[in-house]
């Protein structure tokens, strides 16, 4: 099932997505925090604009270089345990949303992942548990502001700012779907840039979230991003981003300046 | 005025603390999103649990280094712009609520900080409209695992995990109350540890919540914590750290092993 947020005009909305059909049925309630119960409204997919599947109650988690060729290319060795950063609830933006470049940079990245979005609240969770605090998994851009991760050491800033984190298009349920050999890419204005399978991950998606839920308590709606591959690049005024990952889906969205 | 969150058994509860009398007249919703509207409760302080004043919605921002000694005790000098770094809402706890030492953690200290909440949603905020955008002034603990913040880099882990944000023990309401000298200690056991004036800030308020403005959209209920001043030590279990900011209050937290 691929449960989407949509806008009908008026208010989010929260939908199960049929493939075949392209059909949107309507949910009467946010389906992280309530049983799914149909509304009886259908609405078709073009009729609609999607908006960010989750609004994370309180984070979106990062990885820091947890593809070896990408540490390589940001200039150093693959850490020996996953490295965190925070993206917060304001960064986070939907399909079509636009990026929008922050004033104080001039060298701003795209990074395509695979996001986790965490099911219910999960603390200390072992690695055969993991798949009970998943709700499922989506597209994620982890767009990196590069010269302000530079200057300031920390990532807060370079990662954190407004738009930062495009998500979307859905989520695709399952807690159990395997996402060990998933084709993570993105483009620019139609040229890829990015191209890598999951299965090059340093630290899968079950450690990594268990070892995250080690740090933190997590909660339903929580966001988890993977790490990026390499081919990491500038975006400027006038791109279009898109992050695809196989079996998942395509997160679009188009960049402006600040 | 004085805003306290407390529990008298049950829900969370809001009220306005008398000063000379103790008594905490209750309000019937959350301030930060309907106007105080008193219940007709009246409570006596010594009779209820206080709670974190403010459970922030989306962030608590932290600025790294922004007291030149401190810089120094860290073993760097201290940074021409803010470096911030976020703590989730899920590190935040209450006066009086233990400080849980990570197991990963064998070295967890004490920052004492004058913290700013925020009152509306604010964005790219002038340094001389910051006023309009804060309510008021709490105490914190910027508890952080300094081995944890050296092995990764990044201070995410060290200072987000489950714990390590003690708030509290109330508001103190004033968008322009004057924090421009105000004392800022922290003691172990009753002996002191940390003791400066926010004079001694490298970036001082206004100018902070101004930049992070600029960086984030601020939510009404986010958190700044300021920075914290030298004499930053080890905290193990059995302790008992209070954090007091004069003309605020006095934060107390004992610290247990996890």
């Amino acid at each position: 099932m691929r449960i989407v947020r949509f806008s009908d005009g008026d208010n989010p909305r929260y939908g199960a997505l049929d493939e075949s059909s392209e059909n949107i049925v309507a949910l009467r309630n946010d389906p992280l925090f309530a049983p799914v119960e149909p509304s009886g409204q259908i609405f078709e997919l073009e009729d609609v604009r999607l908006l960010s599947p989750v609004i994370p109650r309180s984070k979106v988690v990062g990885v820091g270089k947890n593809y070896a060729d990408h540490a390589r290319e940001m200039g150093g060795e693959a850490p020996d345990h996953p490295i965190l950063f925070l993206k917060p609830n304001t960064s986070v933006i939907g399909p079509d949303d636009p990026i929008v470049l922050p004033p104080w940079s001039q060298e701003v990245h795209h990074e395509a992942e695979l996001a986790v979005v965490i099911k219910t609240l999960a603390k200390d969770v072992p690695v055969d548990r993991v798949g009970d605090v998943i709700l499922g998994y989506t597209c994620a851009n982890d767009v990196s502001a590069r010269d302000a991760q530079r200057a300031d050491g920390q990532w807060t800033r370079a990662k954190g700012f407004d738009t930062s984190c495009p998500l979307g298009p859905w989520i695709e349920v399952g807690p159990d779907l395997d996402v060990t050999d998933l084709r993570v890419t993105s483009s620019v204005n139609g040229e890829l840039r990015q191209s890598d399978t999951t299965a090059h991950m340093i630290t899968p998606v079950r450690e990594l979230v268990s070892y995250i839920s080690r740090v933190f308590t997590l909660l339903p709606g929580d966001v988890i991003i993977t790490g990026t591959p390499a081919g990491v690049g500038p975006i400027v005024a006038g791109d279009r981003v898109d992050i695809s990952v196989s079996g998942i889906g395509t997160l679009s969205n188009p960049v402006v300046a600040g």
